[in-house]
């Protein structure tokens, strides 16, 4: 399945969130990843980013698809971070 | 049509790009806006992004789909800022 996932974190625990959906998804904006997933990889995913956000003060929210068909992606200014961009 | 629109603007701009997407999508998530909106209006909302945007340094993706039946939502943590959080 092709997943759209966005998060609202606190500070602290952005790094860590980030690192996580890097293992799985794309990184296409901040706090927005994409990509292909099976439905196992999204389990782990969210078994993982489980154990690190604060449920009471932190937000993910995971948009699932059957497939990456059923959407046009528009882009306006600039395109898609590298990951050199954040980790260095 | 149905959009999620995210965005990834400097700082600046953030109150002004919130407050055009506020016009015609609800907000769900610091950066995320969706909704039902038709052809003429996200015309309308892309133009008004486009004047207040860097197109240099600021991003907004916009994911459109015929309908919300293509994706399911799934929530981890706090749910949906209501516009109150916002704006006092």
């Amino acid at each position: 399945m092709f997943v759209i996932l966005v998060y609202d974190v606190e500070e602290k625990r952005v790094y860590k969130v980030h690192k996580i959906c890097s293992k799985y998804l794309t990184w296409v904006q901040n706090s927005v990843f994409e990509g292909e997933i099976t439905e196992a990889q999204l389990r782990i995913l969210k078994d993982e980013l489980k154990e690190i956000i604060d449920k009471t003060k932190d937000s993910v929210i995971i948009y699932k698809f059957r497939t990456k068909a059923y959407f046009e992606r528009e882009d306006i200014g600039i395109k898609k971070p590298s990951s050199e961009d954040y980790f260095i």
